[in-house]
């Protein structure tokens, strides 16, 4: 053999002995638009952490909403295996996993970082995961959102009499307690959302976080933005997998896409605030009233919420279990909160 | 050349082009007893997560203090180079540093959440870096303290008068700030609190978190655990990495050290208050009895902090640079929580 074939035989061996590692690449398809503020940079900053920690061997595609699929069909297609898997706020899914109304928004619940304590560390996501196996997914709490403002209101809200006949754009169990308030809600989408302000089909709206609702002008349509986000305190955005995908990882890539979820959730636990700080003032100096909801208004709201949550909790045993934990642990996470005050 | 002797090339030759990888081992200096709850734990926490996301490939070797070198000789040996790594709670090296006194303990400073929002998204960690540039030093921030209680008293506390010649062990600007309002501070090492509370040599001393304090048996020295914890209301533990190690790593490696870095950080924050409050229940159940500072004592100890902290900035320009943007950050921080607040 001459040495120059020796030297081919040793490419060609040394190339099967150790292959070029292929990237593997997932599609993901998100519930939000790709560039979305915020709800969609989380998701780019988990690509990225997973490109960076497994040295690009395993790369999430972000697709956004209803390029792959319709952004509520996410669950669906990823549940089924059409798509590896989809990136939410995890509240999309409250009609077929009760639970995720919990963890999407809980009125009156605990703040992010005590919502983060409980799914990390205090048994949550694995209480969710549980609802998530029927639906043969892998569940990655990996975002975190701050609390959302009350929402834009075209009219005071002095009262709790003012909630009565009060058209409002709201969903999930925060919706079902301004019902019990007298209040007529309805979910419009997104899209709609301005429009429908802006023309006095409805009196209020809730939305987003100052910055996303600023981005979609809910300041020209309405005059009154209210606080606090009682109905959305905190919130949790997820990366779902198909379990045939998520098992088709070695462990070390597992690993590696948990510490990437991890990294991102604490990028969105101190991400959030800052940006929101600076539109609320933007938003004032163009002329928004900034308000606070009166504590009789808070006050009829939380007896509705507990009213609604005990319903809720009758009907699957998933949402039971989790909120059961789950106020356990607030109530701890309250006396330590009691105890450290400095005002 | 015979065939085996080209399979022997080929042997020899792969593993010149493709070569078993090394675990690479860097040896870390705790300034905590290897096993210690929590303290320890997070470094444990940390190596296991580069463990994981490396492949083994770096590998961290925890040597618990002194093992290597006297605790506070940690900064020295790693800034030499004597030492790869260290583990440390910043305010050790507040005579070197004066940062780390703001980061290790600043008196009515944030929260945990706020301040790991400054730390990692506002700023903080690359102004930091500023003063461990001159020590040679990589500095990750991989760990949070939950506020520590106010401390141990024989006696009540209830009128600024109380403070007037308080004996207590306690350090830092909050030392300075008790040393203003008339006590008298010293530090003591850890293992000598207990004795020295308990024969009276001190009238008052803080140490750590609940579960840290009980496992000293502090609740057998003192009848009185005061909280809020305004001495040291959060609290950076943080990773210093020589600048040599540091600069050996690959890129590659270093995305996978600092997301290793992020993760014990949120393992930090989600983990911490869960077993303190336990720990406060059985410390009532042994009769200690958990009392609020009254107002009044708060309000010299603020006063206190301010004049120590305005002294503090005049004599150090990084001190004073991370004093002003942290303000600042605590200032929106303070507007959104008193926006976002529930009750």
């Amino acid at each position: 053999m001459k040495p120059s074939l020796i030297v081919a035989a040793i490419a060609l061996a040394c190339t099967f002995i150790a292959p070029a590692a292929q990237a593997q690449k997932i599609d993901v398809a998100s519930t939000f638009p790709k560039d979305m503020l915020f709800l969609g940079d989380a998701l780019k900053q988990f690509a990225k952490n997973v490109n960076e920690v497994t040295d690009s061997k395993v790369q999430f595609e972000i697709h956004g909403a209803g390029d792959l699929v319709p952004p509520l069909e996410v669950l669906t297609a990823v549940s089924s295996g059409a798509v590896p898997a989809g990136y939410d706020w995890v509240g999309y899914w409250g009609g077929s996993i009760p639970v995720t109304n919990l963890i999407g928004a809980l009125p009156f619940g605990p703040p992010p970082e005590v919502l983060a304590e409980w799914m990390w560390e205090g048994g949550g996501k694995e209480i969710v995961q549980k609802a998530y196996d029927k639906y043969n997914l892998q569940f990655l709490p990996c975002a975190s959102v701050p609390p959302e403002p009350a929402g834009w209101f075209r009219k005071e809200i002095n009262s709790p009499e003012d909630l009565k006949g009060l058209r409002m754009r709201i969903g999930g169990l925060a919706g079902h307690a301004l019902n019990k308030a007298g209040a007529t809600t309805q979910m419009i989408p997104g899209g709609e959302v301005f429009v429908s302000l802006d023309r006095g089909r409805i009196d209020a709206a809730e939305f987003s976080l100052p910055s996303i609702d600023e981005s979609i002008q809910l300041q020209k349509a309405a005059q009154f933005y209210y606080f606090p986000g009682w109905h959305q305190p905190s919130s949790i955005l997820s990366v779902m997998i198909n379990k045939k995908t998520w098992d088709g990882f070695s462990k070390l890539q597992q690993n590696q896409i948990m510490a990437a979820c991890r990294s991102t959730m604490l990028w969105t636990l101190t991400n959030g605030v800052q940006s929101q700080m600076d539109a609320v003032q933007r938003l004032e100096a163009q002329g928004t009233q900034v308000r606070r909801l009166p504590d009789s208004v808070l006050d009829v709201l939380r007896k509705a919420t507990d009213d609604v949550v005990q319903e809720e909790a009758g009907k699957d045993a998933v949402f039971k279990e989790a909120y059961d934990s789950l106020q356990a642990h607030m109530q701890r996470a309250k006396r330590w909160q009691e105890l450290q005050q400095l005002n």
